[in-house]
């Protein structure tokens, strides 16, 4: 048998991106990863899981429901919590249409959405509109389903606009226009640079969308992927994409409840509009017909009883202290020619290195940072494939989520050292 | 805007093949359903469910990683288990290699391996065989992919080999078996008839299809659905397809957790063969990157403890005895005309109307049904969409699963009743 009987997505789909970073931290226990994007163990809330699962399954009232099949669109409390719970952190009014129960979809993890949207907007061949860079499950997502991405750079307060609107004229012109279908955000402490994108930049990319959807001649989509939303240390939260006047048919806004909460807890959630919704809906229904329900009736009752808040509350918290150990370790450690901002929530620091010094997996520095111990994510895997630009390989995204503060400290004076050694001042 | 952005999948999608039943299920709740495939709520294992995670949750040693992320392929213990309680199942030899541990993949239910095999495999215009009448969700995971699919009609111990092989032929002949990737057989207690697959059959239907791979130009898969293989009331176990010598690398093994223990509880599994075992982790890692680990964890212990089996072999009794409640009830309200044979396993009777009555969601007789307050699958909803023969629209899908003893019996009073004015003998 010469051949296989994999389809074109089968032939296309490769291993994700940090498969190879992930074994490796299982087979080198010694190493300190700073790669995975997991939050750490002793933040997650054993207890108010205990708590609230005994709750619910200590009697069959309420006990048989959760373990029975739910609907396809998910809890109905579920939803309305979270269609309120987000009504509120934007500040809409009471009855805002932009946050109304039945935009809500609950899923297995916000990943599964994206997922599905890509699935439901995109052909092969369909172009989707990144960040520069980008969160690198996105971009696998999009390699699977044959999708060209074009990437978008990144200034301090979200995506460059005059840019934006450059590319869409560029494949205006190209006719090619008719090929875009979103552009995807991370806009909260963006993985993998912690960036947040200002709603002002959020509200002048739906118009510059808008403007092309003629030429289009369908929908461009802003996809607002709002996971580490709530992870935030300091400063005011920024309103979401719904809050922007007219543009609430444009806006797809997906949220997690595993990151906030426990990432063995897999539900997510997305508000979405008409007819996105139904198909987002027709299509999980042929995935799963329903996230699992006992997490679903486990989130709804830990929000509804404020365990969640609460949790909420210690998290950010301890991520804060983790993330300002971390700086202070590289303020140490790190020669001044490294550059990085100081994270004001998510998991992530984002360090650029001078131009000369390559961070990619078969780089020399990647290699002598693991002889000596510790890794991280290379940030050339945070970057679509993009023929219109070369493909930056000397920044590496450092996590603060998995590994403790002292295992953090040592990862970083280790980063240090071989800094030092590759950079000379 | 005239046109939407929707993909060719996004368009093709519809909606679930009975979302229409059950709205009418929540809309009218005197009605009976004879439709759901739900299991019944008082079946549930609460109790168990409650004690094992409490277990789970009561120390951080424990709790920790189940509220943590798992890998792709799911959690090392349930997959060990999955494999040594199937190969015990179909009593293979210790370190068999069909049932390696490293061909487990658990997933989000079994639903979710179907979609994902459907995706590895199969481009729109490819065709896959399957049971006349099969699943209806894997239809619609068919038509959203537009694939075609060739119905091989059932006998009473699986398909009709002469069938399968006529069709392969034509296929052959016409160009086009290069186009067919898999066999679907729904092979314990079947969705929708009820009907088991022999041993022999499996055997000789990878036989057949072996002999067309050469034609073909890769390999053709047995894609054995066992979602129904532990809800046996009568009879012996008959071995999967996976026992069959020299096929190993030819059959795709799917089975679920969530019918026999809670359906509230989503996790499925499948064996797989490579290289289609790395595609689908490929995939997997694109949806959700695995399924929720507290879940598995529950699982994994609810299985080791004992609690599992213990929860299945009430089940099977309670089941069995609502099969016999709806079996008796249909023996005295039905017309001699309705055929059916007695549920062995599973969750449905099947039931034949002379051949002038039709069952469809349009038909006098639905109406009449719902009128009276009772209403079923109609078996039409079973059937893929095939040209080459016409589409029988005389049967019902019965469920036991859902509905308690009392119900059944009125459900199967009312719907003689109708029956019998359709019906004169």
């Amino acid at each position: 048998m010469k051949s296989s009987a994999l389809s074109q997505l089968g032939r296309r789909t490769g291993p994700p991106a940090i498969s190879w970073l992930i074994q490796l931290a299982l087979t080198r226990p010694n190493l300190i990863s700073l790669a995975a994007g997991f939050t750490d163990n002793p933040s997650l809330p054993v207890d108010d899981a205990r708590a609230v699962l005994d709750e619910i399954l200590a009697s069959p009232r309420t006990g048989q429901p959760a373990l029975q099949y739910g609907s396809t669109a998910g809890d109905p409390l579920l939803r309305e919590l979270t269609a309120e719970r987000l009504r509120h952190l934007d500040g809409a009014k009471r009855g805002a249409a932009a946050y109304a129960v039945e935009r809500v979809v609950i899923t297995h993890g916000s990943q599964q959405l994206l997922y599905i949207l890509a699935e439901a907007l995109c052909d092969p061949g369909d172009i989707v509109l990144v960040e520069d860079p980008t969160y690198f499950v996105f971009l696998g997502i999009a390699q699977s389903h044959g999708l060209r991405c074009r990437g978008i750079r990144l200034n301090e307060d979200g995506i460059d606009l005059e840019q934006l609107e450059h590319t869409l004229a560029a494949l205006k012109r190209s006719g090619e226009l008719r090929r875009v279908k979103l552009l995807y955000l991370v806009s909260y402490y963006q993985n993998p640079t912690g960036i947040t994108t200002s709603l002002a930049k959020k509200v002048a990319a739906l118009q510059i969308l808008k403007r092309y959807e003629r030429a289009a001649g369908h929908p461009i989509y802003l996809l607002e992927d709002a996971a580490y939303r709530e992870l935030r240390f300091t400063g005011g939260d920024v309103p979401s994409a719904l809050t922007a006047k007219g543009f609430s048919e444009r806006v797809i806004y997906t949220g997690t409840y595993s990151k906030p909460f426990a990432t063995g807890i897999r539900v997510g959630f997305g508000l979405l509009p008409e007819p996105l919704r139904t198909v987002v809906l027709n299509i999980k229904g042929n995935h799963d017909f329903g996230t699992a329900h006992l997490l679903q009736k486990l989130l709804a009752r830990a929000i509804a009883s404020g365990r969640y808040e609460k949790h909420l509350v210690e998290l950010r918290a301890r991520y804060a202290a983790k993330a300002a150990a971390m700086h202070v370790a590289m303020k140490k450690h790190f020669p001044a020619a490294v550059q990085w901002r100081r994270a004001e929530g998510g998991l992530y620091h984002w360090a650029r290195l001078p131009a000369r010094v390559k961070t990619g997996v078969k780089s020399k520095f990647f290699q002598a940072a693991l002889a000596r111990g510790v890794f991280y994510v290379p940030g050339a895997l945070c970057y679509a494939d993009d023929s219109s630009r070369s493909k930056p390989d000397g920044e590496m995204r450092l996590s603060f989520g998995s590994a403790g503060i002292p295992d953090l400290r040592t990862g970083i004076e280790r980063l240090g050292t071989v800094l030092r050694r590759f950079i000379k001042e």
